[in-house]
């Protein structure tokens, strides 16, 4: 294959940039009275309407061209199929099976039957904790779930959780613990009854340093409340079942998931445990088939209809080909205001890569930087920059028909300037007098509309977005799925650790943090001052 | 004054950073073993070390020559003595005033005997709310606080009251809703007892659309529990006492504030009066204390050894010579993960701007994205593209030398991993043996470690950035106190809502706009569906 950016392919986008950055949003639409309908997708109740951006069918009939070049349709077929496409981790990369109903072999072995066997535990353990048969120490029902896992294995079952509220039915409270920092954990367990809380330990390797660190603060916590019975109220969730016996956690409690699943497609797995204990292991499942349609839908649709590869090949066109570094999510839901974290790691640790998959450098940019806020509450923060900045930032609103409560007139409001926002930024107002009043528009924007949220489509759009992302990686010709740069800051701070327990100088690394770690230890607080803050 | 990219200060920046581009982080240490003491400030119990940035004396000179040659000086003496300095709003900034000891004349008139009078009143009423003498209907003891208000008049309150919490001392509980999204008020009211709750409606027009709609929600929900009474419970803070008044707030419930405040900067001020409630009146003025601290040494210090000047130099140098889009936030503190979303908002919604103060185009960027969450989460998030992706990303990491827990071995991890991301970013792997497991290196950041997070620190840890923000608007030129840009998507909103009354077909907008409004009033739910969600 080509060199990426010397590319026919690209080399005709660069091309064809030319003519598009010669016409506005707004020639676009005047153009065209059935652009709407042409540049817009539909999923179950999914709309994903891409008109207001830099494209015409040129543009989309070139950058799907760049798909094909890059070899889009055979690495979709290795994902699905459960070939090593994580070559540098050498392994398949199958959370489509997780949620899928064929067959799926890895090196000649059907998953299957392990992803369904421990759905059916799920199941079992699940139901058992929500209807009480499953209880605490004493016969109580739990009331509490405390899930200690960071990043991958926190981010996904968090913002489930959270988002799909609506359909908790009684089930136990469910909280979320990731930081290191005592603070975290603090806050969280101060108003919990040991008792009654169950506790979720979550790490594929069971040795991630915070993740460990807490759940021995929580079996401390509840040792001291409930004595040695407390490891009977502890979960693991881990590919290393032995750790997890060696810390306590009994057998029928340690739940598998394996090396094929990555940490940020991991919340399909059994680490979605608390999205189960939280909505019933039928939202779970609903949650599955909501993704699995989306799977269905990529792997069939042409590329040009399909909303995973559409999604991936605007953002390659800003980035490559406009200089955009950021790109903005924007939920105008509530229950959707963990989103942009959620994929900020999705996408920025899938695809902040400067080597390709075959060890040579990439030409050009890889990743974007991923963030936003919910609507309406971002267009009182950062949304002036949106609309006046220098800066092309395009961007993804996403909003639901119908929401779960019965207040009209709130609902009105917030889809009113869910609409208005696209539109504002497309059209602006080039002509006020004020030059302070004057808004550039033609700014780009994806808006994505859901019926309703319900499990299904919110599997359906974390499902989404994972497929963009993957597009992408595949352009960019990297691997997608692991993750070499978290480990360098990992190995230092362990090398680091040791010199913090005792109060000499240091000298062994550069001399800013040489100075820095000097400063800490010459004002930290005495090891024995326990007073209460000023 | 010249234009700012053909100054000579610029131009000579532009050619400085030819030479700076041929030397690492690395080197530059190598060259100097002073580099740490002579690039790190202190000022009380905080330390900003910005040794590991891209720069050496030279660059220094030229960037605070760059800020002496755009009239630094003279902008900082019109925005300490009350000048009109927010030209197109034709108003003062005086949020130092309201942290302020000496008389501030506006219009020859001084302020500060109202600032005196209205800090007196939140002393009176916080520690009436808080020792239980002001107390609910019936005698009770007001048990939580709602706090509502969108954008400046909600970030930061909800910041300072989750990083001061430590502080509360048997405070009443502090909850802020913010989103027109129902959903985020019913599940703040939820667990709540209206018969003690106290609710503070906060909006300086008090015709914040969002704002209003949420405060008659509330009132709605006190008045269906404990009657016409319900009043009684509201708290106004406004620059329009009498819309206040008409909502039904007792006069002596409605506190002020003024033209001269901004929404961003509007914590300072009655706006803040969730923190009083908080943690009571002492740390709020603390917090102010902490602020004027932070004035003072802005005021005072020369531009090469002034915190807020040198960090928005560093913005400015890889902002405009390096082309650096971003600038993350990365507290490794759990208590102040709200502080990027803050700064998201002071440092976008003030520099996000294209045009000048006197109404000609920028040159060249203004704002950056502001974006960061907190460490260590962050690390298992997108620091795999701070460390190897194709971007440059500059980054604030704050810590705390002292916590308000005793677990030393959480904090002695989180500190060491504070410490080594810096000096990964800065002295990378560029020699591992397999290309994926090689870092560049040489990434820039600044560190500032506060020796303990009391109101005193965190007000001063705010006001440097607010300083920040300025000293960055006045090198571009722009006004960092007003908003336009908002006022466009509100003005549509506005328009398309009495659209969204009715399920007609609309056909008023853009192409695109029209099929989103008419998908969603074809698809959501009927007005007199209210069964639960499946």
């Amino acid at each position: 294959m080509t060199t990426l950016t010397e590319s026919p392919a690209w080399l005709a986008l660069k091309n064809h940039r030319q003519t598009m950055v010669h016409s506005s949003l707004a020639q676009l639409f005047e153009g065209d009275p059935q652009r709407f309908q042409r540049l817009s997708l539909r999923l179950d109740g999914m709309l994903l309407d891409y008109s207001k951006n830099w494209l015409n069918d040129d543009t989309l009939h070139l950058l799907t061209g760049l798909a094909r070049e890059r070899g889009l349709g055979t690495q979709m077929h290795a994902l699905f199929g459960g070939g090593r496409i994580n070559n540098t981790e050498n392994r398949a990369v199958l959370h489509t099976a997780l949620r899928g109903e064929r067959a799926t072999l890895v090196d000649g072995v059907d998953v299957m039957p392990e992803v369904r066997a421990t759905l059916e535990r799920m199941q079992l353990f699940s139901s058992g904790i929500r209807d009480g048969s499953i209880s605490a120490q004493g016969g109580s029902r739990y009331s509490d779930v405390v899930h200690i896992g960071i990043g991958g294995s926190h981010l996904g079952p968090m913002l489930a959780t959270h988002a799909l509220s609506p359909y908790a039915d009684g089930g136990p409270r469910v909280h979320f613990v990731s930081n290191i920092d005592m603070a975290a954990l603090q806050r969280t367990l101060a108003p919990l009854n040991p008792a009654t809380t169950l506790v979720i330990v979550v790490s594929k390797t069971f040795t991630t340093s915070e993740t460990l660190a807490n759940a021995r603060s929580v079996r401390e916590w509840l040792s001291n409340a409930i004595g040695k019975d407390a490891v009977l109220q502890l979960v693991a969730v881990t590919a290393n079942p032995q750790r997890a016996a060696e810390f306590g956690v009994s057998e029928d409690r340690i739940f598998p998931f394996w090396d094929w699943v990555g940490g940020r497609y991991s919340l399909w797995s059994a680490v979605g445990l608390p999205i189960a204990l939280a909505i019933g292991m039928d939202g779970f499942r609903d949650m599955l088939r909501g993704a699995h349609a989306m799977d269905r839908h990529f792997h069939d649709a042409p590329f040009e209809k399909n909303m995973p590869v559409v999604l991936a090949l605007l953002g390659i066109w800003y980035n490559n080909f406009f200089d955009a570094a950021s790109h903005a999510v924007l939920p105008y839901d509530e229950s959707l205001s963990l989103l942009p974290a959620f994929l900020q790691q999705l996408d920025m640790e899938s695809c902040g890569k400067s080597v390709r998959a075959d060890g040579s450098a990439v030409d050009g940019e890889t990743g974007m930087i991923i963030w936003g806020a919910a609507g309406t509450d971002a267009q009182h923060s950062f949304f002036q920059l949106l609309h006046q900045g220098t800066r092309l930032v395009p961007a993804d609103f996403i909003a639901v028909c119908q929401p779960h409560h019965t207040a009209e007139q709130h609902h009105a409001i917030l889809m009113a300037n869910f609409f208005a926002q696209t539109a504002a930024l497309m059209n602006g107002a080039p002509l006020a007098d004020s030059p302070h009043d004057r808004f550039p528009g033609n700014r780009p924007s994806n808006s994505l509309l859901l019926e309703r949220l319900t499990p299904y489509s919110f599997g359906q759009l974390l499902a989404l977005y994972e497929h963009k992302v993957f597009v992408q990686s595949v352009i960019w010709g990297i691997n997608a799925f692991d993750q070499p740069g978290v480990e360098l800051g990992k190995r230092l701070a362990s090398r680091i650790l040791p010199d913090l327990h005792n109060n000499a100088p240091v000298s062994g690394y550069d001399a800013s943090t040489n100075g820095l770690i000097d400063f800490y230890k010459a004002h930290r607080e005495a090891p024995a001052r326990t007073e209460r803050p000023q």
